[in-house]
């Protein structure tokens, strides 16, 4: 979706390494958006993301217009079942749909051989799996490791919408899942109490709304109640007002106990 | 699906002699048949058909079974839009999602240069002409002619389930078509009194259920009340009972009426 950061920098430059011609596609995708969410407020800047997907080592860029990628008539649409009733579902009805029909269409215009994602965005990957999986689609998928700024704020286009007062109170997000990480090594099972640590942690950090909070399989994405293999950590926030705008953040965290 | 007619042997024959490597597939998809309707019933002879396809020049045959197709966590499913609401739609709910499903799945699989379908399935050939442009898949398709029977009935692996007394009513169902046509030719622009026309030739040939009987936009397959270019006229009959066994038999017929 453009506004690429140091995020995106590693997709591209891991696809490089691996030896491919590299494209980018550069999207921001309309049906993706609810409404009310930050469509029109999403960065764009073409020639910026060209300049940095370039300097990556990105062969070509795809950059088409809504109307080609939504002509009149277009109705055809990718539905990836209950994976996106999960976690960010309710709280975005259509988005996943959205992910799933655009995903097809560049997978069906741009043929790769493999396509890479982060894992930041860890149900969007597990759908995009899916997608593939299920429509016997025949590319590779390769989920790459979330990149962090310093204080451990997950890299996001959308961290360019934080007030400097928001910035400061963002990392709690990451933060809120380590501590959740950390109790589960320390022996705890609960996931009731390991919500209630971790959005403890959000809640000391500053004014926001936590979407969820979740202790989940991380297959099925649905909450487990008592952690007894490896589990996902996931949360969204929404920083700021409907009148000054609203930034919404999702992180997550696979943890692996040592059980027995 | 199987259960091969001459209407499939000319969609081979043509994908031959256009110098193609032909693969047919053979499956009976489960997702695109309702509760109540005739999977369980739908014939299943392979031998047959790969004799049959073998002798029309296809080079390969793919026959899954539906665990390969539809393995245990499989939920993508593809939504074919507004085109499937019309016509057969309100009475097979889901049946073009199911096929939108399969044909992208197959799609995938063989990655065909061109596919091959009859225009007897009107509706499904539009649905999978949306699919194909609307995911941009790189096929082209092809719509060959509807094959007919000596008395006008058009080929259909259905056709087998018929009694002889069925099989001595079925050709009213193009016979309708026809009057419809003629009327058409003959100046008649009013398609309620096509449509009236129409059934009582149905009606008139025995006891039978008219599922419609339409005078549609060759496009939208929306209904149109004038005829004022060219429409689509298509009907779909049930005979027989629930308890004897229901044969549900679907025809079109395209109307191009010299205007002005």
């Amino acid at each position: 979706m453009g506004g690429l950061h140091a995020g995106h920098s590693a997709l591209i430059r891991r696809a490089r390494d691996a030896g491919n011609f590299v494209v980018v596609s550069v999207f921001v995708n309309p049906t993706q958006f609810g409404p009310g969410e930050d469509y029109l407020r999403y960065p764009r800047d073409l020639a910026a993301d060209a300049e940095c997907a370039r300097r990556d080592g990105c062969d070509l860029i795809f950059a088409p217009s809504v109307a080609e990628m939504y002509p009149p008539g277009d109705y055809v649409r990718v539905e990836p079942g209950p994976l996106a009733d999960r976690l960010c579902g309710p709280f975005r009805p259509g988005h996943f749909a959205g992910v799933c029909t655009i995903v097809g269409k560049l997978f069906n215009i741009v043929r790769p051989d493999a396509a890479y994602f982060g894992a930041k965005d860890y149900q969007q990957a597990e759908i995009v799996r899916a997608l593939i999986a299920d429509l016997n689609i025949p590319i590779r998928l390769v989920i790459c490791p979330t990149v962090r700024e310093h204080d451990g704020l997950a890299c996001s286009t959308r961290n360019a919408g934080l007030s400097p007062a928001q910035r400061r109170q963002a990392p709690a997000l990451f933060a809120a899942l380590c501590v959740g990480r950390d109790l589960i090594l320390s022996g705890e099972r609960s996931a009731g109490r390991l919500v209630a640590a971790m959005r403890r942690v959000i809640d000391d950090a500053g004014p926001c709304r936590i979407d969820y909070m979740a202790v989940a399989d991380p297959e099925t994405l649905t909450d487990v109640a008592v952690v007894s293999g490896p589990v996902l950590l996931a949360a969204a926030i929404r920083l700021g007002s409907p009148e000054s705008g609203v930034t919404r953040l999702i992180d997550s965290l696979l943890v692996d106990p040592p059980l027995g």
